[in-house]
């Protein structure tokens, strides 16, 4: 068994530990929370491991790995620590707030021989995997040239009116629009879309980013394109609005239909006659369970190491490309003054 | 009753007259065509109108309007003359190539006191003006910053097909791919949301068209951003593959989903849950009777002369738009040279 322990208490860690509960492979060790109540309660919920409010407590003997769902600005710290002390690491998405970090990161994870994982769901899901092959085979055989995608993610966050509010009375903004946070619409769902466009297609010749930003200087909305030698990428993301739109992805005289590019709950091919003529939709046991097997695999040795390398690479890629929409977009993070 | 000619043969002729009959106010005198056989077989479809062949019997005092739908390049040429003969003149969209050809031919019209107008049938429709003033009417209400739309019009054309193997085999270029007649995807579709959101949101600040070109240099598809000081209009066109997505327009906690922003058949306001609570879905008789008899009204004065003046200007602005959005996008057109 994998004995892990989490940092972090929101609905998202619930959701890691059932996956891995699902699955099989992992033990629930430790729940670190600052405050102990909170620990106390998720252990209470999954009746496993032991709450505690001490990081030390974490890199003891009865802890093989870490998932880490802190916000976003202090992933940095709690990873180089985890690893410092010879535990494997899984960090929510987006793993770091800029390439430094990450190459800092995984080199320290390299030398020491650790798996240092980006929790990024829908790319082990088992729908996406498909079309992924589906997709590879469809190029082949392709007679025409490809001419892209058109991806899409509008979910709107019940913490921006919390936002619009914050910036009307000056009080505290919400951690996820807050520059002192590393958030905002590209870090927090822009990673999804841009996951998919890097590793379908690799990565872009040019990136743009044209954000609507808030005030704080926050992008709210925005539209993203990837130029390719003969193709391109569009990306609409926002968090501050609400959208129907499926993610597309154009090829030949079919279109590839993902209503949920987060989720890949499921995916469709329609024709020019809108008919659809093929689906999956396997669904999974639990939202992270895809992932959480996945991780399990590599472990424990039923994936070989390129497979690692893979998700290494392409989380490299992935954030190499935030950060340079990020510079073509004028958004800077603020360094925590506390 | 209006006496009206037509140029043009193609199946949009023959819904303008199907339009101008089912309305009521029109009288079919001329079809005109180069090959008379074509022009009369539109004379014995509508059992009205004579066939001509030649455009000097276009000018004669039975005809009060002559409606334009020859290829875009020859729009400029055929409603220049058309007005020096003292004719109303409607062309079909785009209605010229640029805004020079645009405001001579507008300067000639008023000079003449004659009407000419841009033949673009969402304008007219009865739900998207009903959908204006709603619109109006949140904007005003909206406690929230407004931040914006994404519109998207990605019709495949079946002409694509021809362009590629034309493309492969050195073969002759469909007129609607090629740049020698003023077309492209911008130019035949594109306009659709773009007249939307200039009619919508006004001039933008800003405006940016990242197109994939084919290899003649003809934009097969692209994404542009119109950038307003606070918020932000991205368009997604195509003419080349076929996507599903509809427009949407943010609005607070609404949005406004419209399927097809050409058609404007169907307008839905939807919560953040996905649950619709407002839909207008009148249909128009004919698919171009809303547009026929607005310019019936302001031809037989039962819409004032601000009427004209409005579209005027919107297809003045739209023309603009495009002709920016084209030298951004290093786009150009080529002097026919036969």
């Amino acid at each position: 068994m994998i004995k892990l322990a989490t940092i972090g208490t929101s609905w998202i860690t619930e959701q890691f530990i059932e996956a891995c509960i699902a699955e099989g492979s992992y033990q629930l060790s430790k729940v670190y929370s600052r405050t102990l109540d909170k620990a106390q309660a998720v252990v209470d919920k999954y009746k496993q491991g032991k709450a505690v409010d001490d990081l030390a407590d974490l890199y003891q003997d009865d802890v093989d790995i870490i998932y880490i769902a802190s916000p976003n600005a202090l992933h940095y710290g709690h990873a180089i620590e985890a690893l410092k002390h010879e535990k494997h690491v899984i960090v929510e998405k987006p793993q770091f707030a800029n390439l430094n970090e990450w190459q800092d990161a995984h080199d320290l994870a390299r030398e020491k021989d650790l798996y240092l994982f980006e929790a990024i769901r829908h790319i082990q899901n088992r729908n996406y995997k498909l079309l992924k092959s589906l997709l590879a085979q469809k190029l082949v055989e392709l007679d025409q040239p490809f001419l892209g995608a058109a991806l899409n993610i509008g979910q709107y966050s019940s913490k921006y009116d919390a936002y619009v509010d914050a910036i009307e009375h000056q009080g505290n903004l919400p951690n996820i629009f807050n520059l002192e946070f590393a958030t905002g619409t590209l870090m927090d769902i822009g990673v999804y879309p841009i996951y998919v466009a890097v590793d379908l297609f690799g990565m872009p010749d040019q990136v743009d980013y044209q954000p609507v930003k808030g005030p704080n200087g926050v992008d709210l909305m925005g539209t993203i394109i990837f130029t390719y030698d003969t193709f391109q990428v569009t990306i609409f993301i926002s968090k501050a609005v609400h959208s129907t739109k499926p993610s597309e992805i154009y090829i030949g005289d079919e279109t590839i239909v993902i209503p949920y590019i987060s989720e890949m709950d499921r995916i469709d091919v329609v024709t020019r006659q809108n008919v659809c003529v093929q689906s999956y939709q396997y669904p999974e046991l639990q939202p992270m369970y895809d992932e959480a097997k996945y991780f399990a695999d590599i472990l424990q040795g039923a994936e070989t190491d390129y497979a690692y390398q893979d998700l290494e690479k392409l989380s490299q890629q992935v954030t190499r490309v935030m950060q340079d929409l990020r510079e073509v977009a004028d958004i800077e993070f603020i360094k925590r003054s506390h």
